[in-house]
């Protein structure tokens, strides 16, 4: 059944049954300067009104017949090529003025990606990768300057250091890679020490026999995800 | 615009725009024997099809022109009479085929009530308390079930103990309560003194200058939650 809302007024069409999306806020990081990092999200520009011509998260309408996951795992794949090997459900916005047409309820993912999966991505005019500071993201569609605001303060306080590092890093990285990360997603410099001693304390990261490959003198050690019980409601892409 | 469910056969239901709900599960406490204490919850029961006669979490639909936490507010209220002092967002239930007729997308709520809160309620035969291993949780409506599995899962590992405790006991509590708690929401026995020193450590909560009230030879001191930053998007009901 579809609904013809060219013949609605604004008035009618508040009183339709809420349209529902899905978007998804995709961190990954991108190297700088310095041995540092930057986190960094892809966005794409919206064809079609409300807010066209505007930048926002990649998403779409959930199908009828597809699971909200699904639905986003799919938005995600044909507007920006990125497939993540998870997805977690984040939060579902609803309130009745966050779109300017038919009321929209989105449920928004969160996901991160690799910074190998980050280079890999082919941007054009209508999808781009966005350092968190860039002034695009002051001026983007609907809500979804908050529902990124929101992701972030999820990522800062309630993801284990090792998931964070896996997942944005790869399998085996260093404790050097991986401060630069944490320094990226906090906005400040951590000092080596006390960050090493802190990180060995949550026991969420097991030291490898493997150093990193290269010239050093004295490579360093690689690290990895000491694992952990998962969230049981997260999406594993792999497995749908 | 209200669509006529009547005329419209299965086929062509699962075809129309989702329509979307609120559900709120409600975790409280209730002493028993041996200053140990049990989870319940309440639930209500159903009075339309589909599941009529079953036992559901509290909620329903949400209004065309109201937030989805106010959603949560007034449905609990409505048929509970439970006015939780605040609700957080749980999850989003959206599987195409959680309920029989119509797609139907869940919004779940999660709140915990004081001890106090749960002795006041009023129950009938339409409206009850339930501990978690009471056979009616076996045999839900929908996939409630599965949410109260869930709020379970996140009560257990994510919330602080500190906030556990101001929430389900009140503003002050004894160490021996908190213990008490945390048994019936882990479900087994917690050694006293390990109890004591790990809590301690997470400097959740502090000691007040208070005793416990009665006639106790050396009556026990009383703690309070030390207060933390919250979930930025956390509906906060006495502000609404």
């Amino acid at each position: 059944m579809s609904i013809p809302l060219g013949s609605a007024n604004v008035a009618e069409r508040r009183n339709m049954p809420p349209a529902l999306a899905v978007s998804t806020v995709i961190f990954g990081i991108r190297p700088i300067d310095g041995g540092r990092a930057q986190l960094w999200l892809p966005l794409v520009r919206r064809v079609r009104q409300p807010h066209a011509g505007q930048w926002a998260l990649p998403g779409g309408p959930v199908g009828p017949r597809e699971s909200l996951g699904t639905a986003a795992s799919r938005t995600l794949a044909s507007t920006t090529g990125l497939r993540p090997s998870y997805l977690e459900q984040l939060y579902t916005f609803g309130d009745p003025d966050r779109s300017p047409s038919q009321r929209l309820v989105t449920i928004a993912y969160f996901a991160l990606v690799t910074e190998a999966q980050v280079g890999a991505t082919v941007e054009d005019e209508n999808v781009a990768w966005f350092a968190l500071d860039d002034p695009v993201l002051e001026n983007l569609a609907f809500d979804h300057r908050q529902i990124i605001d929101y992701a972030l303060w999820r990522l800062r306080n309630k993801v284990e250091y090792g998931q964070i590092a896996h997942r944005l890093l790869g399998e085996r990285f260093t404790l050097a890679q991986l401060r630069a990360v944490y320094e990226a997603m906090l906005g400040k410099e951590l000092d080596p020490a006390n960050f090493r001693r802190q990180l060995k304390a949550t026991q969420s990261i097991v030291a490898t026999d493997e150093y990193l490959a290269g010239g050093q003198h004295r490579p360093p050690r690689l690290y990895r995800y000491a694992g952990s019980g998962h969230d049981p409601l997260e999406v594993d892409t792999n497995h749908e």
